[in-house]
């Protein structure tokens, strides 16, 4: 299930945008080709953005390759691996370097990492464990591996036998469409779950640990990441559960000291109004938890108010105050 | 907008299933329709469903009271409030009494015990408060005020500015389709959040207090609401936002001695994987906060994965030896 394939001198992508309801590898022809497959997310995820326009610069810089890494680069302007590996392709062309050997190095270059992370992350889990991760920081958004979900890929490659909780990961459901999907794929055992579902599944001991990917780091670890993950976290503090973040060591940033100096990008409110997404959000195949309620412990609650009045802790004894 | 208007000797329902794209009324002429619109959810919500049934019999009994009662019913079996306006419809044919007057005074006897709550609740709030609730416990699901968003509607009316954050509650999404509706429609203002963004909105500042409703409470003071209300409290608990839990005294239950002897339900698994609600979730004006990240503070991390190794906190430290 790889996102990014270059085979015989020639380049392909799993379209994304067209899962997880199909499952079609598209060649790419041309420098205009490349451009639209990035600008349109039909390749997403920083670190395969740069894999995949390293390989579209190698193949298809034509004439003018200065001008071709400028055009290549305006397609996601923030993306920063994008420029890092359009950058090294053109240092490779100036020195007259193999520029497809530059571009499998980047690529292995990614693939390298991802496999430490994923090592790393494994060390601290165990057979059978369950696992609750949150958005999508899997090989669809990486080379091999991916860094949130590496443990799990590279665990199942060493006979590790997980159970798998996927927050669907709303609005965009990244979740839902991408994590259930790769996991799914390689054979380990998934359930998708409404992010409102996590604590019921912690409550009722189906997680041993919580893993999620980053975006940045700041200097005093403060983690920027997917929507939800903070509260994924208070919840894993309450219940006892680690909370495991991984990522490349690229990602923390010292010039940002805490979370507090990083903004939020808001997005458009209608990816919460209405549906995005109006075909199936999932496998046929995803197995799903779908409780209606979960109980909320007494002692998280500061009152219960009745039509008889205000009922605080303790609440064995005060509600029954209230039948006299 | 009331779910429910007897006029004129004429019964009258909002129908829910059309909400929040078309606010229709439709008139109920026979006992047929009106066990189809328990049964359709047109009219939803335990307290509105027995006010609901109440008008039905009244009105439309027929010539055999205790076959009608019987097949009204049937339309959602489990609905306790259901039997008991009906018993209470059937005991006044008994006794000779005026039926109408019988279905008037369920009404209005709910309508009381929501202002009770309400009031309560409202002691609890301060003028300008920001309140985040879950699901829906508000008009539609009872008759006036309701009772988790009882406080807000009654404060409305009595000169207080709330701002309300709705979490949207997937997988049916009610507080999109109805607590942002019924907010709206009352001139409050609301924003419509996802479910996982609620760490994000209390750390923010922006929430003073949690109101939520109830399905069941054990002699323990466990609370069983809509899938996601545990871990709503657990932020709160956190943030050291208080958390209230609002709902009619019969809601508790001295049989359930806590909230592990409350059986959870389990519901189809499409509900997740295929939106349901094809057309827009909320209406035009509503509010929408919608950010891509949130930042997990660093005390809530229990270790960092990189490429470079495993970072335990104190990450100011611990982040730097690896730059070493």
């Amino acid at each position: 299930m790889d996102n990014i394939k270059f085979e015989s001198g020639r380049l392909f992508i799993l379209d994304q945008t067209r899962l997880p309801n199909e499952e079609i590898y598209i060649e790419m022809k041309s420098l205009e080709g490349c451009f639209e497959a990035i600008k349109k997310l039909m390749v997403r995820g920083a670190p395969a953005i740069g894999i995949f326009a390293g390989y579209s610069l190698a193949l298809f810089h034509g004439n003018n390759i200065e001008k071709a890494k400028e055009y290549l680069d305006s397609a996601r302007p923030t993306a920063v691996n994008l420029t890092y590996a359009t950058t090294r392709i053109l240092k490779a062309y100036k020195s007259g370097k193999s520029l497809i050997d530059e571009a499998i190095a980047i690529h292995d270059e990614d693939i390298e990492m991802c496999r430490k992370i994923s090592e790393y992350g494994l060390s601290l889990l165990h057979d059978g464990d369950g696992i609750l991760t949150h958005c999508n920081a899997g090989e669809l958004a990486t080379s091999k591996y991916g860094t949130g979900l590496g443990p799990l890929i590279l665990g199942k490659e060493k006979g590790y036998d997980f159970h798998v909780f996927s927050d669907e990961t709303r609005p965009l459901l990244q979740g839902a469409r991408l994590t259930s999907y790769e996991l799914e794929k390689r054979g380990i055992d998934v359930t998708l779950i409404c992010d409102n579902m996590a604590s019921l599944m912690m409550k009722k001991g189906l997680i041993n640990a919580v893993l999620v990917g980053c975006d940045r780091v700041a200097a005093n670890g403060d983690v920027a990441n997917k929507i939800g993950t903070s509260g994924v976290a208070i919840l894993a503090k309450h219940y006892g559960i680690p909370f495991y973040v991984l990522g490349p060591y690229s990602t923390v940033d010292f010039d940002t000291p805490t979370g507090d100096d990083i903004v939020i990008e808001e997005r458009d409110a209608n990816e919460i109004k209405t549906m995005f997404y109006e075909k199936p959000m999932a496998l046929p195949e995803t197995k799903c938890f779908n409780p209606a309620f979960d109980v909320t412990d007494h002692s998280l609650i500061t009152a219960i108010i009745t039509d008889k009045g205000i009922v605080y802790p303790p609440f064995e004894k005060n509600l029954r105050e209230h039948l006299k």
